[in-house]
């Protein structure tokens, strides 16, 4: 006896999300039929709501629901945190140390995945320069990310405007002992006085 | 800037799967975010889909899609394998070494939990006993699974009906190195002459 029809298909959507397998998708797909009929409904509501008003703000390219984000409308635009995606917005915002604005890349430059500087929102950033006076670059510190800040630093810094990165070093309640070489490399070149 | 209304909804819905957190949840509703609209309309119609269709075979408990379910309707039910879960009903199909007929108890028993008898599918599967010759316990190999068969077996083996239970011993392709003691004692006890 195989996997009933209905079933296997939700399987198969399952697996569209990101990092999900066969087996974890048929365990959702079970989650699911275990569900109360009202949690299912909220469920597919949530999915349709989002995809209904979940747009990137013309501006910024962050999640909106409007033309323009929230941050876009009202927070202070002279200085401009550069990211790859719109989940490190979130992640910024949490950690809250600097009320700035933003400009998400959609991406980084991959030549081997042959993105060039063509198919992220370099040419949206160019564009907003006007009255800023700094841009910090937040892209992973990893080949793909440190590729795209030096190339877009490159663009920036002869316009006058001060660029900045993201501080490298050992993460706060990490083990010297266990911490990557390069990482503590970078932590010993970047030391501060105390 | 906290998190749009809409995807702190849909995050929230995630994390009513089986396993998943807010870290998970986060990365699949920006998965949903970067569907197409056809595959997030297409993933609803799945949920809603499963949910309207499968309901529980009134006879053996597994997911079926109409009153009987396929099994119940066209095999032998001279040997019925218990199961606690649909889904171990699958994983015994794709192991397919014998065509049984199937009950779903829908759990274990488990005192810890408030759990008896007359909490899972006990009295269903002792009403479809007539002209049954074995019955395979195929619980899972831990306290509760154990209890169960262990319950069940003494209700059953009085009627003269021979019952049995799954194998234990070392997997297939594993490793007697690591295998777990218990493991390793029972395999020893029940080895078999070649």
């Amino acid at each position: 006896m195989k996997q009933l029809d209905s079933i296997a298909r939700l399987i198969n959507k399952f697996t569209k999300l990101p990092g999900v397998g066969v087996k974890t998708a048929q365990r959702y797909a079970y989650g699911v039929i275990d569900m109360s009929e009202a949690d299912a409904a909220e469920f597919c509501a949530a999915i349709d709501d989002v995809k209904r008003t979940v747009r990137y703000c013309s501006e910024c390219g962050n999640f909106s629901e409007s033309e323009l984000c929230a941050v876009c409308k009202t927070r202070d635009k002279r200085i401009i945190t550069v990211v790859a995606y719109p989940k490190d917005v979130q992640a910024l915002e949490r950690a809250s140390a600097l009320k700035t604005s933003y400009h998400v890349l959609h991406g980084t430059l991959s030549p081997l995945d042959g993105r060039g500087p063509e198919d992220i929102r370099i040419k949206q950033l160019l564009a907003r320069l006007d009255g800023v006076e700094e841009v910090i670059l937040a892209t992973n510190p990893d080949v793909e990310g440190e590729a795209t800040a030096m190339y877009i630093a490159k663009l920036i810094k002869p316009l006058g405007i001060k660029t900045t990165r993201l501080a490298q070093g050992i993460s706060m309640g990490s083990d010297i002992e266990y911490a990557d070489e390069v990482t503590l490399a970078r932590a010993l070149t970047s030391r501060i006085e105390i």
